[in-house]
């Protein structure tokens, strides 16, 4: 039998409120067995482009990651949430250790190809390293990863965190029997965004294919579920999706994803 | 027989020149055998305090750092240097990791006490988690460390980058025979610190404190040169000071430094 494996993506206000965070670090800590942290960046990086005066570049409505704003996004994400968050595991006795994709090699991506669009320094993965991270997960470490990857020639690349957390879990799923829990702001997949008490407690791909079909999961949740319906399709064994209380708590109300 | 180790400090003028680091790293990265990286943080870190409007503060002629300018540390140091040189390494096959204090627990250090200057968010060393570091080589991992250290309750702190490298090598010096490599503008301790001509290319403890006392070193390398001795004392076979052009080639002429 294989050992079960969390792969656990926070982001979103969490990650902004120094408060919530270490309430969410504390939960995270006491959570049994092997467990990754996949962290998104908040609206840090923002403030520190907005402070240097940097401006965000859109091409037909898409932001571009700019050479300034990859600089911005490694020192943010990398330096200071990475840091402080690993910092804060380790005073929980919790034995983090920070990585992005550069990082032994550990997740491979190519900068996303210039069509009508030209998205800067964005990175599509290619392969994440699972021999390294199970050497790592072996020695007791736990990653915590900021969502950056790399092109393996000296480039740092931009990357979304929901598709690193859901690579990860893929590329470990020959090793483990893999979970993905993302926590956000909302109590999971919401028939209706505005009303709390329309979740969806249990979704397989029929069910969900019926909503996206009937035009009650759009915007931001479409390309979220996609990902999980993904990874679930490539090995992972289930997904959830909520707030970040479930972490501390399982009975909290939340979206189970099966195929 | 122990394996031998390379510990390699590389800081100052290098960190700040694209061109330069990258001779650099292709230099490190042709280097047999198990070695770490050290890297200072060149004046980036000040540049972007200045952006930021952040005024250095100075108590009775000693700079202090401040909880703003420990998070450009992080950001600056942690993020952006760190993590493009492990990204040009990886670019050069070179299997990199970068760390700092906080991952795995691995620099223990304490907020230096309170006397009559308070230097800030500035740590001092208790310890380097060896065995941590050993199962990182042991991987055939090269770890790629900044000058920050944390202090198991949360907070990351600024720490000189010659001693963490010289207390790297003490720590290891159990398991490996450790050589320290410290880069730095000079070709090595000069007798007159404005000729180069005047290079002393052997060291040991009898004639350095015969150079002290004639007043033959001073200012910023006598801290330096006190760093390479205490390693020396404590199970660090040997000690090199001068040009990062030594990296690619030994016969470049610098100073070795022995009990």
């Amino acid at each position: 039998m294989k050992a079960k494996l969390k792969v656990i993506k926070i982001g979103g206000q969490v990650i902004d409120q120094a408060e919530e965070l270490q309430k969410v670090l504390a939960d995270f800590a006491q959570i049994d067995g092997p467990k990754i942290l996949v962290h998104g960046g908040g609206k840090l990086a923002s403030d520190l482009s907005l402070k240097l005066g940097i401006e965000a570049q859109f091409h037909q409505g898409r932001r571009i990651t700019s050479a300034s704003e990859i600089d911005i996004i490694s020192m943010v994400y990398s330096g200071l949430i990475n840091t402080k968050i690993v910092a804060g595991l380790q005073a929980l006795q919790c034995n983090a250790i920070g990585l992005n994709g550069a990082d032994g090699n550990v997740i491979l991506a190519e900068k996303r190809p210039i069509t009508d669009i030209d998205f800067g320094f964005v990175g599509d993965i290619i392969s994440v390293n699972a021999e390294f991270l199970k050497q790592i997960l072996d020695l007791g470490l736990i990653p915590v990863f900021c969502a950056i990857s790399h092109d393996q020639k000296g480039q740092v690349l931009n990357t979304n965190a929901d598709t690193i957390a859901a690579e990860i879990a893929m590329a470990l799923s020959a090793e483990y029997d893999t979970e993905i829990w993302y926590c956000f702001e909302k109590a999971g997949v919401l028939e209706d965004a505005e009303k709390p008490d329309t979740l969806i407690e249990n979704l397989n791909l029929e069910s969900y294919r019926h909503l996206v079909t009937r035009g009650k999961i759009h915007s931001g949740m479409l390309p979220k579920t996609e990902n999980c319906f993904r990874a679930l399709n490539h090995g992972v064994k289930q997904v959830k999706i909520g707030s970040p209380q479930m972490l501390g708590n399982p009975a909290i109300p939340h979206s189970t994803l099966n195929l």
